[in-house]
């Protein structure tokens, strides 16, 4: 899109271009493609993952007793610098509105905000460590943008079967409710099963076969239910790998297989099977298959 | 199938034809292409979940030590609204028995009998989350009959392999018997191990990954079973994908991809079959395709 | 093979054919085409799954005390049958010695010899649910030959792959014996790692996503390690699944649709891309494609 | 590469050919293919073998205060000779340095060392066990070259997909850094979530289906989000190999199969592909292919 100016943006919305120091601060921060634009990405990194390893580090009771002021005072700076980033970003786009609701608006934003809750409800502080997913941001610096486009085929392949997905996943949640209230009634509070969510969480941890073993069933009849719970959590994924293999291996025995590398003489085709004795494009005589 | 009277169902099965206000039932219990079919769909599942979350608040001992009346009020009310629509199904249809003992009409049944049967057993009275169930029925609704088609292809799927899943799980249950016994004559109730049916319980939870941890095995060539038996279940699941992966990978840089470079030299598209003779952009002949 | 005796069996062995009370013991036994061949498999199946049945209820202390010995009683008579049985089957066949060499041979001789040993040694008793392993045999009588024609593909198919399992078995065994060392050397036996042995016992319960806990590190280096060891062990499983699903949709979406019905009306051949516009066999323009 | 003495070795690297018993060692030690170099590396892997058994048996307290000294003194004798080895090996290569430097070199290294380092720091002597990984290098002894290939396929196939398996580990990492500081702050110390370090220790034994049980949800909120992290984290594994199964029916079931019901008028043989135009068999000319 032309403009008079020539230091103006080449898109980024509706409006009048971007001009002089907010086009230069987007360049910087939005941008990665000038050298300055990725030595901020880069100090964005760095900056992101010090301030991680002090919210980190601070939560150990004994590092905290030692270096606390120390590391309340890196913290302090580290949210100092993420909130004026976050200022400026908001006004060097044309649309501040706009970036602040996109996802990685509210990613900076809850990347500054609990240092600012905590001043009002201390025990919010640990969520200072939420600004990791800030890191999803700077992917371009490292020229990741094939790894996201790379996930961004997983996840519409994922999108293509999201109806299989829903269903399969409210099937298992009738199965954990049902079967969590069954234990409720079979074993009851005095084996752990204190209520229905509580037997619930115990019926997801069983059939997901994490099994915590914090509640588990005494009585028989729950142990026999259980293990039909263990049996179907680890049998839905144990029977379709099953039957995936069991297909592929039949599809290559039965089957031509790719790899064989006869081919032709008269239409040079190739990838005739090791028992054909004449070629099926063109109706010449193969010559003998020798195996290696 | 046409009938003299006008406001009679399409269907449903053979005898006289619906009339009158049975039809009127019919068309909207039963049915959701009407308005107010879809507006009862909507309220049965409203109802549905609240009569599940009453339940389950009311499994909570402190919940139910403060509001316990109001929850079993509320349930009586619920029961009272699914045992009147009950009623009414096996008013409107032609044939009731066929529909009581039909799928949906045990689940229905289901969803009000455990609060009766609370009476007499109270225990049993948490079984009334059975009624979730009838959620399955309600999909129609909300326009998820491609979701169903979507699980009846896989439904489809697993029967056409019934007979593997057969053998398999035959197989675990079998090696289950076998090791769980075995663990049983090695560590003894002194370990924990107190009978066959506990061994084989534990047996389950090792073979399927699940490890509750409340009963472990403690001497040595124990352990060592035990380990043999975490490397089978958990193999059961990794070699299978790792060979599905290998093979698919093989297929892909082995034999020829389906798009290949070779390139139509009028129109310059790549990506052409290996035994394709005209481009199928542009119609012009391609060249003999040459292996490198 | 032909014989003066018409009544003698097909097969079996070389030498001798059968005759007389042993040729009939063989059908029955052995073979399950005649009707009484198959009443015994029938007998056979329904008295293994009750003795099983008895040793295991025998195996729970208050059963014991109560009914301790109509089950041990009930056992002898089925050990007897049993021996019985494996008698007679040692004198119809011509080759006494390979049928006890063979596998049913032995599963059959391990069916009832822990009775016998229990004698000198009371504690293997429980060893009796080995006989479960002769239900394998009965599968004849199910017509499950075709079941075990399934497995048999399966098996073929492992076979196939045996080497990369082989190097992947030994892999996994590799890895558990170096992390399970390196954990021992780092929380050592305060913690619970009290040998080598145990702490390979630990690091296989780990990577196999078992997770018992009755062994769990403690120190931060040991959390760490035992971190990498537990996302190692559900990445082999992860990782594979999600490369092959990957793939899976990446052909389905970029390649050639296997389900489209396009055809050229001149040469007749389908399967053609859904933005082809020339046949790929014969250079024909192909009609404009209409998506359903 | 041709040389004076008749004695030198074909490789290895550049410079002067080896010659004499330089010559004799590096035939012996590095390769195979002779009668002394085969039984030179099965005796190689008899004595790591033992050598392994030994650190495992004197990590158990019983054994080590029984036998604890002639076990050292094996101990020690092993690793005279492994060392005697690994002199040797860097006295017949040209380049001493860049076998040093190789992956064999230091495996061979870390084979002896910590056997030094106990005498400074008697801890570390349990990790001598590192020198299982010499069992990698005597893979050739056994013919199991192959073995390795078929492995160098899977490697490869993971390679291809680096990409993807980065983004996923990544997309791991911060999902369970996330989560453990959400249940960090939930659960709080009192809980067992003593620090965000181990609250993320907790969200991967959760992630990962391990659930270890050491650390449990009390919370009725943290047990919710732990149900939620125990379902994406089977989730991962159980979706797409319900797809993946799901998809391959679908395939099965709707497409031509590769080997298609089309038969050769001629021969009568049938299963021709779908394109093909001439019978494999006998060279007939198949009629046109008409899908049914």
């Amino acid at each position: 899109m032309t403009s008079p100016s020539s230091s103006s943006a080449k898109t980024p919305e509706f409006g009048r271009p971007l001009q002089g120091w907010r086009l230069r601060c987007y360049t910087i921060i939005f941008e990665a493609d000038t050298r300055a634009g990725r030595l901020f990405d880069l100090g964005l990194i760095a900056m992101v993952l010090l301030s991680l390893l002090t919210v980190m580090l601070d939560s150990v009771a004994s590092i905290h007793n030692e270096h606390g002021r120390w590391l309340t005072g890196l913290e302090i700076f580290f949210t100092a610098v993420f909130t004026v980033e976050y200022l400026l970003r908001l006004a060097c786009v044309r649309q501040p509105l706009r970036y602040a609701l996109s996802f990685y608006g509210i990613v900076d934003l809850l990347a500054v905000l609990p240092t600012y809750l905590a001043f009002f409800v201390p025990e919010l502080y640990a969520l200072v460590d939420v600004r990791v997913l800030r890191l999803l941001r700077v992917f371009r610096i490292l020229k990741l943008n094939a790894y996201v486009a790379e996930y961004a085929s997983l996840a519409l392949a994922l999108r293509a079967s999201s109806r299989k997905i829903s269903v399969f996943i409210t099937a298992v949640l009738m199965i954990v409710l049902v079967m969590g209230t069954v234990m409720y009634v079979v074993e009851g509070p005095i084996n752990g099963f204190s209520s229905i969510p509580t037997s619930v969480y115990w019926a997801i941890t069983t059939m997901t076969t994490v099994g915590f073993g914090d509640i588990t069933p005494k009585t028989d009849l729950g142990r026999a239910i259980a293990s039909l719970m263990m049996l179907l959590g680890w049998g839905v994924l144990a029977v379709p790998t099953g039957i995936v293999t069991a297909e592929m291996s039949a599809q290559r025995l039965a089957s031509a297989p790719k790899a064989t590398t006869r081919s032709c003489h008269v239409c040079l085709s190739e990838g005739h099977q090791a028992d054909s004795k004449f070629c099926r494009h063109c109706g010449a005589t193969l010559p003998a298959y020798q195996r290696d």
